[in-house]
C-alpha cells in the first residue's frame, strides 16, 4: 500500500493535534496555516500533550492549498464559522478517491462536499478531547482525544478502514460509528449544554458541575438534545445523558472552544451547533424550548461585543 | 370618614414614591426605614419624579414598626427576598380591618398572611412603574406609577374603595382587576423576560428591544407565561404579549429591579419571580421551559457572587 498523503485544513486546536501526531509517527503531512505560517516555518509545531510533548521542526507548511499537493486524505478542522471558505480550499487538493474527514461540531457539515466532490469519500470526525491553541504554532493537549468516524454513506468502508489503521499507528484512538447523523448528535448532547452556558455563565465546564442547579439544567437541556435526536430517527439513550455528566465530572476544569471563541472575540460557532440542529429538530415537529434560549443569548452577546468592537 | 392612618413598609423605588406621593397629599403616612433612617430624619425624602420633584422633610420614620402607631392601610413594599421578616414586622402595626397592600413581584406573596391575620383585608398591588433608589432617602422615578389593586378575596370591596379613593387623591394612578391571581401573572408575563434577562444579557430593556432576535426570545417567554397563567387558569390573551412588547419599546432604557439588585450584591427575587410560577405551572400540568433555564441561571450567577463576595 503506497504511504498516504495527508492534507490539514486548519492547523488548531484540532488540526495541529491530530495532524502533529500523525506527521510524529512518519506519516506525509502537509498543513495549511494562515496566521501561524511564518512563525511553524521558522519554529515548528509544538504540541504539549498529557501523553508526552513534541515539536516537529520543517514539516511542509503552505498558506494557499493551491501550492499543496493532492491529498489521499484531507482533514477538514477549520471553525463552521468559516465554512463558506471551503470549496475553493478543497478543490485545489483533493481528486477522485480521495477521503475528506470533517472534524467539526454541529450538524450536515458534509452536505456541501457532498454536492461539489461526488467523487470523494466523505467522513465525519468527532474529536472528543480537550485541546486548545495556546499561541502561535502552539497547541495544548488536556485531555481525552478519542476520534469518531462515521462514513457520510455506506459506498466506501475501505477508505475508512485505511485511515483508521493510519490514525491508529499514529497513537489516535479511534472508534468507529455506523451512522453518522447519530454520531453527530451525540457529540451535541454534550456541545449544547456546555459550549453556550459556559459562554453565558462566564464560566468552566467544573464551575457548573459544582453548582447543583446548574448541573440539574445542563442534564435537562441533554435530555432535550436527546429527545431532539430521537425525533430526528437517531435513537439515543437517556441514560447517554447521565454517561455524559458523569465523564465530565471526572474532566479537568476546562473552556469550550466557544467559551475560547468568545473570549478571543473570535465568532461562534452558534449556526452548526445551535440553529442546525434547532432547525433539524423542528423539521420532526420537535420542539427545543431550551436551547433556543441559550441560543438566542448567544447571538445577544456576540452582538453585543461586535458593536463594542467596531 | 376618619382619616387613614397608613404605614410604609419598606422605603425604597416603591414604598418612597407612593407613601411620598401620599403624605404630599397630606395623609398620615408613617414610614418605615433601615439603612436610610438618620439621613431621612435630618434631611427629608426626596422624590425625583417625571410628573415633578418634591421632597418632604420632617415626616414621621421609624427604625421599628413597635414604635409606629396602629395603621388602617399598610403598604408592603419590601422585596420579597426580606419577606420571612414579615410576621414580625406587621404584628404591632395591624388591628381588626387594617388593609394590607402587598406591592410586590411574584405570585402568593399574601398567602402567609392570611394565614396570620385572618381579621386584616389583604390586597395585592402591583405597581407598573420604572423607579429606583439612587441614594440614601432619595427615589428616583423614570416612567410609568399605575398601581392594579387586586382583593385576596372578595369579601371586603368598602376597603378596596376606601384606599383607591385615597391613592387617586393622591395623583396615585389605580386601575382595578377583579382577579388577584391574573393580575399577579399578567405582571410576570413583563417581570419573567426582562427581569432575568437584564442580568443574564447585562442589558437594559433597550439594547434587549434593539436585537431582533433577544426580541423574539423575550416574545417566546411571554408567550409560555401566557400559557401558563392560562393552564393555572387565568385567562390572558396572546395579544397581551404584544401589547407588553409595544409598551417596552417605548420606554426609556430601562434596568428592572433585578438588575439592580444583582448589580448592587442584593439577593434576587428568584424565588416569587421565577420558583413559584414554575411551581404553579407545574401542578396544572404545564412545564415553563424557557423560565426554567433563565431561573437556573440566574441561581449560578447568585451563587458565584455570593462565593466571590464571601
Amino acid at each position: 500500500m503506497k504511504n498516504l498523503t495527508f492534507g490539514i485544513i486548519g492547523t488548531g486546536a484540532l488540526g495541529g493535534y491530530y495532524g502533529g501526531l500523525l506527521a510524529k509517527s512518519g506519516k506525509d503531512v502537509h498543513f495549511l496555516l494562515k496566521s501561524d505560517y511564518q512563525w511553524v516555518k521558522e519554529h515548528g509545531l509544538r504540541v504539549d500533550s498529557v501523553n508526552g510533548n513534541f515539536t516537529l521542526l520543517n514539516i511542509p507548511v503552505y498558506q494557499h492549498t493551491s501550492e499543496m499537493p493532492k491529498c489521499d486524505v484531507v482533514l477538514v478542522c477549520l471553525k463552521t464559522t468559516s465554512e463558506s471558505l471551503l470549496p475553493a480550499l478543497l478543490n485545489p487538493i483533493v481528486q477522485k478517491g480521495t477521503t475528506i474527514v470533517f472534524i467539526q461540531n454541529g450538524l450536515e457539515n458534509e452536505k456541501m462536499a457532498s454536492a461539489l466532490f461526488p467523487d470523494c469519500h466523505l467522513v465525519a470526525g468527532l474529536g472528543f478531547i480537550c485541546s486548545r491553541k495556546v499561541g502561535p504554532g502552539h497547541i495544548e493537549h488536556l485531555d481525552y482525544g478519542k476520534l469518531t468516524l462515521a462514513m457520510y454513506d455506506s459506498k466506501n468502508q475501505m477508505a475508512l478502514d485505511r485511515i483508521q489503521s493510519a490514525f491508529e499507528s499514529s497513537d489516535i484512538q479511534v472508534e468507529l460509528s455506523e451512522n453518522l447523523e447519530l454520531a453527530r448528535w451525540k457529540k451535541l448532547v454534550w456541545n449544547i449544554p456546555y459550549n453556550g452556558l459556559s459562554v453565558v455563565l462566564n464560566a468552566t465546564t467544573k464551575e457548573m458541575m459544582e453548582d447543583e442547579q446548574t448541573k440539574n439544567l445542563i442534564y435537562d437541556i441533554m435530555l432535550e438534545v436527546i429527545g431532539a435526536a430521537n425525533a430526528c430517527g437517531c435513537r439515543i439513550e437517556e441514560k447517554f445523558a447521565d454517561k455524559m455528566l458523569a465523564s465530565t465530572m471526572q474532566m479537568k476544569p476546562y473552556a469550550p472552544s466557544m467559551k475560547l471563541d468568545y473570549d478571543f472575540n473570535r465568532p461562534m460557532e452558534i449556526h452548526a451547533i445551535y440553529e442546525r440542529p434547532i432547525m433539524a429538530a423542528l423539521k420532526a415537529s420537535f420542539k427545543m424550548h431550551k436551547t433556543e434560549v441559550v441560543m438566542n443569548q448567544l447571538h445577544f452577546l456576540q452582538n453585543v461585543k461586535k458593536k463594542r468592537l467596531t
